[in-house]
């Protein structure tokens, strides 16, 4: 007779920070459906507290065992971390392939850590939205920081990373030209830059040259008034973690100080907002595909109507006929 | 007194196949503004005849390196070819880092061919949809193969590659583990699968690791009615460029013999107009944020109001509003 505990009712369990609620209305979140989106409106009501920081860089830049190397320090000051990583893995299958959850499982018996691992959600999209609610969740629930960790390459993963109040870019020594040059694509939304693997003989050269870049102004940091600094780790040995720390910190302050906290959460609700207004149209269009859409789609094959005159017809049938959002 | 040339005048130079009239469009097609779409819509009704390739791999898998032996080997079999590649750049500044368009320099004086870089967009996006628009283009000015070459990783380059008729997958010896999980998350949308670099000593094992990896079915193929082969290639010494060729024939037989063609168009048509219409919603929102939509922004930072509740509102106040779809 009792079905699944609505969500509404596990709310009450994450602002109390207790893991099974967190989560399970992530798993919700995830699934995309409508009946926990009260919850998660209400669960909004409760954030804003959490310093969110973004940990981003190509693969092979040595992301994850940093991040778990800081997750360790910030517990060691006393902080309580989520992690939320996004796996690079499949858009169709939405398996998850790297070892991210195994490999951060040797720190996750400690309660005031908490880590997930989202799977990309396929064609219909949806990481960036399950992402920040994951992230909301996590907020509420009390945690001090909340680490978003994902791969620096891909609107979507740009899209997650910039709601993050902190941003750090992580680069490696030898890694091959092309993988560099996707780098430089990204040291801009840097806040912070960390150099990984600096037990290597070569990071020094990866150091120096980041510094050379940055005294050129290049790139331009998006943030004129905050010279981003550049720190050398090595998870190893553990060099320059406590540094990352303090620099975090120190943003945070920058942002709180110089009121410009005030510019980015508008920024973020921009975005926000916009993503999950392009997910509505999207589940619309798929609910509506079989239907009235269909004979569109078949003059634009044809080659009777082009895309974009079919796109702006779309819109308004999908208007005229929005019964379905509460699928949305 | 002569402002530039109208776009539909550029029309008849495309369709006669003249690169300067193409260029010139693919150029107004990037920046996306209103005054060439009539030119596009004109530009779609001559569209069809093309066969669309998606070249596609992981960074340091030598894709450009190869997409431009394959180039070679078309025209030397009497093909013309066109290859638009996306450059993996920042998604701020919009400036080309990669050399895709210097290494191809030096087969670009064959009239035969054309080739052309698109740079990202930034937040807006517009980078599937403009990438398409060149397509058009090229297929209209009547070249018989069009190469579309992006690296594998993200949604908006999967967007791109699911609009290409046959997709290789390029694979590379002696990648990190990392960069090989990634590629595991394209390998089921390949057509063809490709190993690169095979004048290296460790090239069999890819090559034998992939077979195997078929053999169990993982990844399943996305057409199971057609086994992707996998061939060995060398950019080098020319090994496999040939048998390349002969298996992008192959799967194109393939599509017309089978009918699969029509559901693969039918599929092309969706993606493509729902990936529009997304660029037409967030182009009325920029229009819009300094009116009517900042103050429901500021409830959502001050958590008076929850993201998705907002952007349904949102998706409202944009269709009731929408007299600035000129510059969509």
């Amino acid at each position: 007779m009792a079905g699944p505990v609505p969500s509404t009712d596990l709310v009450a369990d994450v602002l109390a920070g207790r893991t099974r609620g967190i989560a399970r209305l992530i798993t919700r979140a995830e699934a995309g459906g409508a009946e926990c989106r009260p919850a998660l409106a209400e669960i909004y009501r409760h954030t804003g507290r959490a310093h969110v920081v973004g940990m981003t860089g190509v693969p092979g830049s040595g992301k994850s065992t940093l991040v778990r190397a800081l997750a360790q320090a910030l517990r060691a000051n006393g902080r309580t971390v989520a992690v939320v990583a996004i796996d690079p893995s499949s858009p169709f299958s939405g398996g998850a392939i790297l070892g991210d959850r195994i490999r951060m499982n040797d720190i996750a018996a400690d309660p005031g850590i908490f880590i997930r691992s989202m799977a990309t959600r396929g064609a219909l999209g949806g990481l960036a939205r399950a992402t920040l609610d994951a992230v909301d969740l996590l907020d509420a629930a009390g945690f001090d920081l909340v680490i978003i960790e994902t791969v620096g390459v891909g609107q979507d993963e740009v899209d997650v990373v910039q709601a993050a109040h902190t941003t750090a870019v992580i680069s490696a020594p030898g890694l091959g030209d092309d993988i560099q040059a996707i780098k430089a694509g990204i040291l801009e939304i840097a806040d912070i830059h960390v150099v990984s693997k600096c037990d290597r003989a070569d990071a020094n050269k990866t150091v120096t040259d980041l510094k050379q870049m940055l005294m050129l102004g290049l790139p331009a940091s998006l943030d004129g008034q905050w010279p981003a600094p550049v720190i050398a780790t090595s998870a190893e040995t553990g060099e320059g973690v406590g540094e990352l720390v303090t620099e975090i910190d120190r943003h945070r302050a920058y942002l709180d100080e110089s009121g410009r906290i005030g510019d980015q959460r508008r920024r973020i609700a921009e975005r926000r907002t916009l993503k999950i207004a392009e997910e509505i149209i999207r589940s619309r269009f798929v609910a509506r595909r079989a239907g009235a859409v269909a004979g569109m789609l078949e003059r634009v094959c044809a080659r009777d109507l082009d895309p974009h005159s079919a796109a702006l017809q779309l819109l308004h049938t999908l208007h005229e006929d929005r019964d379905d959002d509460q699928n949305a």
